[in-house]
């Protein structure tokens, strides 16, 4: 297949993967252990929270009719008949005029309705409870039900499970849920130029620094990743690799060099790999032109552009939202994204999307991008920046003042 | 010690016992596993990178002088002496009127200083290179030491290594680095009312929920959460696991209930730990207030409230940046936040940082935040919200309009 055949924008070549590629499966997982998991269906709660009215105040379990009108003044007094201590059922009924010991989390006493805040109660020399605040119906206290009702919605399907869903899903008893299986995802660099952390790099060699940092991107993402460094240049390596890589994960990603014979190399390899093959030979975007898509045999197959830094923008814009969608994920978008002020004019080539580096200030009340020049080839460029801009292939630019929004670089 | 003792606003009870707290030790770690980890000291670059001079384009090393005034209808005619292939040292030496075939990536021939791209190029019926276009010294070419020069700074000490500092400091040969050891944070639940997870739950017996969340926040910082599930309310047991807590891990984190009761034990037994033990017993915020700050074997020692709404504000707003701070960090906030309107007015008392929590919308261009109402005490309160504003102890309330700064809730 050409080099110029099926390039594309990045918005239609997402719609065009996600529209073929199929997602992990599923498996059930305790819920205490599913942080950062997507879940597989929808979970409703089948219990109410709390399963009984409890007190959400250190006081006493009261009628509210027998404190209406109490001051400081004039105060209710009530008959103290008992306390309910915490995790017991309440063993105490009370009649009018009476009162008992309630804690934050207990039971309310039978027959109660509102706790008086121990704050505003006294007890009288002759023991009986003095309250000096009316209380109403239902004060102080959390209703059985009042948190989640039976049907409940609790998460998602789809959603990436955060420290508030897990502990909702807990709070009602679901002690397992199902979600998807953790994504793994290869990581396959060639190029007979590189060499490992440890090796020696005699000249013309180049350490291997995009195996290492897709390979952090792909942690970021909470999948697997599993590197296989540094094959050589050479069809039958890099398809046997291939083929391994897809045999052992649910997406394999290629990080090769940028010459048009190392590209060349990575699109007759995902062709090899099974049908259809590549399905997005470049994209119209800079930096990331040289971008393969594909999929063989129904796996997600990625050829990232060798610069390092087209690789990590590439992996951000594109590879990010293909891939979570292949881990069942509904929230497609990777990066985090804040507003800022475009502190200077860009311009950018009409049918191109260009992703512009800027650095970020905040001199007062408002957040100021500035633009990063510099070769887009270097590391250094996006070390002394924080994110990136879009400018969106039916623009030719941007202006000074204009409102943008800046995807932000991960944090470690 | 009394309840009412020590009662502090949050910003000032972080510096008392950021002052007070000792740091993690540091280990040596292959820097491709250094993701998400501490960097201990500021690294620079002691090598060049490049190492040497390199083509960032496919085409022919040139003397750029040799294509000076070079057009379409005047190509510059060069002979063409070799190839440098990648990952080799330059064999080919440039005179006068020659030219080398450069890969992307590759050295350059010696004596050249330019690269002409392919397109620019063909190759004549009698094999010489004829160059349509002019090029510029360096033009091309990604010069020794241009991404980064020996001294050039990577990474700073006390960031938490991403994917662009790791490559940086694989680029430039650093395949070790010294970070922090990664914190463990023991997390213990007590509280006669609470049953685990596959636990049976008779009546006035609740679901432990705030084990689970905290340590999925802790999770969430890349630190180690030791659980210590369920202790009952008994100062003897709950001092026995807090002894061993404090042995095993850098930080304890204790969620008891909220009844003054639960909470004074907590604060007798971090009493117990060792000195000083507490020095903050509450907190002028909203909610949160029960919230136990100390030190006991140099080891920071926090009591959570026991709300799990409470708990979570807390351990973002207070915990996160003590712990940052023990574990090396030099961003001591946890959270994400982006700018939003207030849908409307928000009363304060004066005195008390209130932490509120609201859901986002963004109706049109501007982000807006209405808050969620709802007694701060229910789980459901947190999943129907997205995050949460302060209102500082100084102002009595915000009014409709105004730009807030929204905490968001970490993704899972």
């Amino acid at each position: 297949m050409s080099e110029f055949f099926n390039v594309m924008s990045p918005l239609p070549a997402i719609d065009l993967l996600t529209g073929t590629v199929s997602l992990v499966g599923t498996e059930r997982v305790k819920t205490e252990n599913s942080l950062g998991r997507v879940l597989a269906n929808s979970e409703y709660s089948d219990e109410e929270l709390p399963r009984f009215d409890r007190s959400s105040m250190d006081g006493y379990s009261v009628r509210s009719s027998d404190t209406y009108g109490a001051s400081d003044s004039l105060p209710a007094y009530l008959e103290m008949v008992g306390e309910i201590p915490m995790g017991q059922k309440a063993r105490v009924s009370l009649s009018g005029g009476e009162a008992a010991i309630a804690y934050t989390g207990g039971m309310l006493a039978e027959g109660a309705d509102a706790v008086v805040m121990i704050e505003h109660t006294k007890i009288s020399p002759s023991g009986l409870l003095e309250v000096y605040r009316p209380v109403a119906t239902g004060e102080n206290v959390i209703m059985a039900g009042e948190d989640f009702r039976r049907g409940d919605l609790l998460a998602e399907s789809g959603v990436t499970i955060n420290h508030v869903q897990l502990g909702a899903l807990l709070a009602v008893g679901k002690s397992h849920v199902v979600v998807r299986k953790r994504m793994k995802v290869s990581v396959i660099s060639s190029g007979d130029e590189l060499v490992g952390p440890d090796d020696e790099v005699t000249e013309g060699l180049v350490r291997d620094v995009n195996l290492y940092t897709i390979a952090a991107l792909v942690k970021k993402m909470r999948a697997t990743p599993i590197l296989f460094p540094r094959v050589r240049d050479d069809f039958d390596q890099l398809l046997e690799v291939g083929r391994q890589a897809l045999f052992e994960s649910d997406v394999v990603i290629f990080t090769a060099g940028s010459s048009v014979s190392s590209r060349d190399l990575t699109s007759k390899v995902v062709n090899q790999l099974g049908e259809p093959g590549v399905l997005v030979h470049g994209l119209s975007v800079k930096p990331g032109k040289p971008t393969i898509l594909g999929i063989a045999a129904g796996k997600l197959v990625i050829g990232l552009p060798g610069n390092p830094v087209s690789a990590v923008t590439i992996f951000n814009m594109v590879a990010i939202p293909i891939i979570k969608y292949v881990s069942g994920s509904t929230i497609l978008t990777g990066d985090n994204s804040i507003s800022a002020i475009l502190d200077s004019d860009l311009h950018s080539s009409s049918g191109r999307t260009d992703y512009v580096r800027v650095k970020l200030d905040q001199p007062e009340e408002e957040i100021v991008a500035s633009p990063v020049y510099g070769k887009s080839n270097l590391i250094s460029t996006i070390l002394a920046s924080d994110g990136y801009i879009e400018i969106r292939a039916e623009t030719t630019g941007l202006y000074k003042g204009a409102l943008v929004k800046v995807h932000l670089d991960p944090i470690g």
